[in-house]
């Protein structure tokens, strides 16, 4: 059960949808920020994002931003779940470009701390191809889900444990996006 | 310097102003939520929740964000810098509420990870007055500048040292707020 009465059925609202519920002056830039980080016109696919995302998430060990970000990146990547699966266990083995790889060493640098972004990540980074956009965004995503994360966590929210829940989300997700996606819960 | 190329000069536009200057579609729901937690109506004052704000930069070495939400603090607390100070220093000696010193040990435990923050953290703001949403908002404002934080660190971006600078910004958020900071700056 969560720390506070979010005033609403958790297991209907799992994960950040209580808070987002109980708090819906916050909600709003929360899900727009997701929005544009994650579904904006970029030069990024959004599965790549959203896997940029669940690697953040799993180093946080975050179970609900996890499980809900690696099945939004497995719905709109050619790889599935398996892809995404490989990559958080293995992202210098996994199948994927040199730039996202070595954006994931960005990522991976802001999860710890913000000044363990070195300019030699962001050299290797630029020398696979990687735009200052791109970096830019590897950086707040990262950031971003550090946020994410530690409100999911801090209020003690419940992290469902069946897989098929996190699939529906990802289908309302990609049908709908993060600013609608909680009045067509 | 900053890692990527911000189009600015970092002199006039520092720390997280010159990325919100890069990109301002995801400047605006970041403004907008610092807008609705630090400035927005509620029970706590906008000196105590800058203060929150301040502290948790402060645990992150974060010098940017740590100066420049120590200043906002201080312009909109009776006891000044010199409160500020000694809360970041020492929060269990400095002279704020009971409801406040249990809600900075809530921060505290978010900025180390969300997973810290016990049902005793909550309870002991709880019994010193703190309400649902004086707890979710702390979770929020200590979640959220772990995302500040590691976006401005992230980049590399330049902080300051002469201290009228942060007071100078203080004045202008105070007056205008977050979300009309940029134009106005």
């Amino acid at each position: 059960m969560a720390h506070i009465d979010l005033g609403v059925d958790e297991r209907e609202f799992p994960g950040i949808t209580g808070p987002m519920t109980f708090r819906p002056e916050t909600a709003k830039p929360l899900n727009e920020l997701a929005e544009v980080l994650l579904r904006g016109p970029h030069t990024l696919s959004p599965g790549e994002r959203e896997l940029i995302a669940a690697y953040v998430s799993g180093l946080n060990e975050c179970r609900f931003c996890c499980a809900s970000h690696s099945a939004f990146a497995a719905a709109q990547l050619d790889g599935g779940a398996s892809l995404v699966d490989h990559v958080r266990a293995d992202p210098d083995g996994a199948p994927i470009s040199a730039k996202l790889r070595a954006l994931l060493r960005i990522a991976e640098a802001v999860q710890q701390d913000g000044r363990k972004v070195t300019t030699d990540l962001v050299d290797a980074a630029r020398a696979e191809g990687a735009t200052d956009l791109e970096i830019h965004d590897t950086v707040l995503i990262a950031a971003a889900f550090c946020m994410y994360n530690r409100y999911v966590d801090g209020l003690g929210t419940l992290a469902p444990d069946n897989a098929e829940r996190y699939e529906q989300s990802a289908r309302r997700i990609v049908a709908v996006g993060y600013v609608n996606s909680l009045t067509a819960a």
